[in-house]
């Protein structure tokens, strides 16, 4: 087991059968296959709307090119100071669409409405499109309220809505709601719909609600690399993903894990938990030095240095099995260890 | 069997099978996993000295971040007006270089020394990088003295040399040399080099020669948004491709399949070859009302229409019993029909 | 006096009183002045329907500015291969529209109508927006039912249609028509309105027929660095030039004087016209030899080398005595010595 | 006489004259004229350096054509939050670079060195380039030793350090020193050098003095519309500019009339100087209510309005008399009327 991230964990079974199964004789190309085609009619029933979609290998690409798709050049995208978007993906989005990122601060990873109405309100460049993400890279959630009425803001200023759901499933499960809710219901135009960290190869789906932001995909697919010849290999991991609500289920798993983890780790008196726990990320607050033990022992953390904040993920994966053995044995007596020297 | 492209087959069976060994337990991301590193040697091996490489998952992809490792966005790229980075890419090149691209002419697809002489010379663009697409859009080969020429011209003009490989295993078996022959010996600084359209379900190199290239490159892959965080399950294609000269061996059955089937079509008298078949693509001169027939009963050609010349491609997955089989059975037929039409 | 080039002349007196006269107190920045705001009527006067304007100091920038406005960056510009925009101005308008070019060829500078087809037809790109030389590189005139054809092929595959007219003013008064006619009446979308090379110091004028395509413009000049703090001087430039068709005048004597200049050339047996001289530019067909020998007493032409074909050109400057004595005093001699040379 | 901003401002006389007496007969274009080769001379002399030169029309153009030299695509610029080129230039120095920009905190618009310290170690992107705004959008001044710390840190990071000097002059009167003290010895490779907002009409100058970065500039100047045919004419201004240090003392009488100014300006209970005052601007914190007032009466100013605090900017062409003139007969009435209703 690996607690460092989601994207460390093999593939699901069912997906990688997907695969298999997939492989039989030849298909047409670039979505052309039936595989692809189908899914459009899957994804639709999902989100009770037509939509518009095509498999790409990197959740960096699918936020990029729905940036690339919602904001002309000329325009600017808005997302909070802490996003993948922002913080990670080395300028992906400002590549695809040519327009600038303007980063908003909040709380726990949250864009402020103030903050963002006052971007909006003052900003040089004209903003064309509010990166939402969702859950944020604190592992906590927008309420269909707070997404409302960011979104609202957004669309009264002429704004598109994107939602980064790079573990937008485990969001969906956290909510209880439809996906139809908790996004175009919303007033969500487009989204990167992920795969890969629960459960997938290598899959992120571009979702695009709104009709007027499909023009020019295919162009913009193929000029930056993410159209793929065979791609009903891509295809088939959805079409496992989707299947009997395994997509739900894998990320129920995940967040059920991490609840267990997290009541775990709070009984220890050296951590804390940073942030309420609402999908399958737990924010944990621990003295440098002691989160420098568990890394010699093979635990690696990523998380906030600065802060003392570190981020265990479980995935769809997990087990309480493990959850128990890891905690019990492996981080119990680095914490005692740590715990009794400090005492000393 | 499906003779319109070698990217419409499926996965071979060993490189399925490369993916799920590699689906055990959790493995370091974006590739820092022991099958990703453990291809560097593997890869310096074959090419008999230190390359860097990582694997993307288009052709498109791996040119275009070539290209932007090669030319600075002042510079200019050269090509051949058919190449697949000028006529097919959509830009690509020019996306991740910045750098517009110059299409030049020759024979054959492949690029006429004497024109790449007159654009170096007068180009009001300075050219920078030199693309040379082997095997060519046409099937044909450059000989090792052609591929020096060219580069030989290129460098002394301070151009760098890619290769666009997509599929260069076909070339390298026509070719009979090593693949450091085929490549840096002749002066070539980095290239594409392909396996999906021989095998593979998703699965191109960078490789780059001239460790002065590789500066930056691991932020060009994240921008563009080709880092993979479960890079093993690409690199587990290439562990597969790689082992026992299966490439070589997948390659060496595609041309053998493509002599196979040049050697029935050109009994026919509709029938004409284009060009030498050097590597899998069959080119064949017929009349456009043939052709038409022929994709009638699901026999799908591209090519060039306005010149009444179509492409057939064979694969590592076709055999002497197929080619026979749709020779006989399906094309055979068909053209004894237009013929008889023809004449009466 | 200079045959080379139009953009080597002085700026022509009227123009230069217009910027002292501007010169007065403070005004408004970046184009809120009066001079710069009142020049939008004149525009529109001219050209006979509201249009929107902003002045900028080089041809390529008014050239890329239209071509953002007009493409997507999924898109393509079609153009002639000899053109400014493809050949000379490194990439700019791909710079600002993120849209590939696509040359297209045709006899003298003209954009041949059949390839325009062809290359709509075929082009994996979309191609999005048409760019039309007038007058071309080799200094002949589209006449209007040409621009038409062209412009309606355009826009009925949903091209927009751009004007080059770095010396729009010249091909104009050879047309003898309306600017009105010369441009959208003729189905052109937006134009780069030069008068630089008629007389300004620094003033292009982007004029945008088509209102739906002025969105963005103001974010597009301020991210390229063509938004002027002291706009009033480059309009004060326009004021002038069009006050009392200042510019027609100015472009009449330049198309005058390169028909004088055409005429006396012509009678040398060893020069011979290229194409017809139709506004202020004369391509002469003569020996290499002689050309250098004219660069050798300070004559130096421009044009095309390899084809023996070199260009001289007349401006708003020039006078007819100028023009005589040029070819009696210093031209006449080296080509009677040349001519002597070659006979002994 | 205008307060708002000193781009408002006319041209300088002897600037303007500079200009005609460039008009005469032709010269060579694109920047091959006497003037401009010959300007390298005395920047060089100025610098105490051999440094290359080439004027532009925009400040933001030569910011931007800067960055675009001193970074690739795959780096980052950072800057002060309130910098120019983040905050006002739409994306300009992205454009011309590909590179995105961080910004960076501080107080009184200068970019705080531990903050800087924090991204350059912290950062998913490269930093590549340092920017610094001198004077800052505050009108405050880095001392040679706030900057030579801070480019020190930049360097030894591996990045390029920037100056944006638009209002270069207004510093270096300021700080006393030579422009070689306060750039290049500093740890400075390139800078904009402004003239537009000193007395120019149109004029900042790109400098570089780090010759490693002039490779492919003359390309970036020509796809980005900057380079200039009649380029004798800007750089007839940066020659009157430079002439018997014009730019100086320009300068120091913006400097003078700004501090004559502010002490004017103190003296008012309801307004309080918001920083130093270094250069030609005056900010000012005073209530929201008599700030409108005063635009009311013509006098605008620009500033921060949430935090109350408005700019008042001198220039070149200011005199003792209007800034007496205009606190006496108009602010000293308003302020009064204002103060008196407040009291009452």
């Amino acid at each position: 087991m690996n607690l460092t991230s989601d994207n460390r964990t093999a593939i699901a079974p069912e997906i990688l059968e997907g695969i298999s199964r997939a492989n039989i004789g030849s298909a047409d190309a670039y979505g052309a296959d039936s595989l692809t085609t189908g899914l459009k009619d899957k994804f639709s029933e999902i989100f009770e709307r037509e939509v518009w979609w095509y498999p790409v290998s990197t959740g960096t690409a699918a936020n990029a090119l729905c940036i690339g798709q919602a904001t002309p050049s000329s325009g600017a995208t808005l997302c909070h100071e802490t996003s993948h978007l922002y913080a990670e993906e080395c300028g992906a989005a400002e590549l695809f669409s040519g327009a600038p990122m303007i980063p908003i601060g909040g709380e726990m990873g949250k864009i402020a409405i103030d903050q963002l109405s006052s971007v909006i309100g003052n900003s040089a460049i004209r903003p064309t499109v509010l990166s939402i993400t969702q859950p944020t890279e604190f592992g906590t959630v927008y309420a269909l309220d707070e997404l409302a009425a960011l979104s609202s803001m957004a669309q009264d200023a002429g704004l598109r809505v994107h939602i980064d759901g790079a573990r937008f499933s485990n969001a969906l499960v956290h909510l209880d709601c439809s996906p139809a809710e908790a996004t175009w219901r919303c007033g969500v135009d487009l989204m990167a719909f992920g795969a890969t960290k629960n459960g997938a190869m290598c899959a992120e789906a571009v979702i695009i609600f709104n009709p007027s932001l499909v023009d020019g995909i295919d162009d913009n697919l193929k000029r930056s690399g993410h159209l793929f010849s065979k791609a009903r290999f891509m295809s088939a991991q959805f079409a496992a993903y989707l299947e009997n609500d395994l997509w739900l289920k894998l990320a129920a798993n995940a967040n059920r894990m991490a609840r267990r983890l997290a009541r775990r780790l709070d009984e220890f008196d050296s951590m804390k938990l940073a942030f309420p726990v609402q999908v399958n990320e737990v924010f944990v607050q621990m003295p440098r030095m002691l989160a420098q033990n568990l890394h010699d022992i093979g635990i690696e953390l990523e998380g906030f240095a600065e802060l003392e904040i570190y981020r265990f993920v479980t995935s769809h994966a997990t087990t309480s099995v493990q959850i128990d053995d890891v905690c019990n044995d492996r981080i119990a007596p680095i914490v005692a260890l740590f715990e009794q020297v400090r005492l000393s």
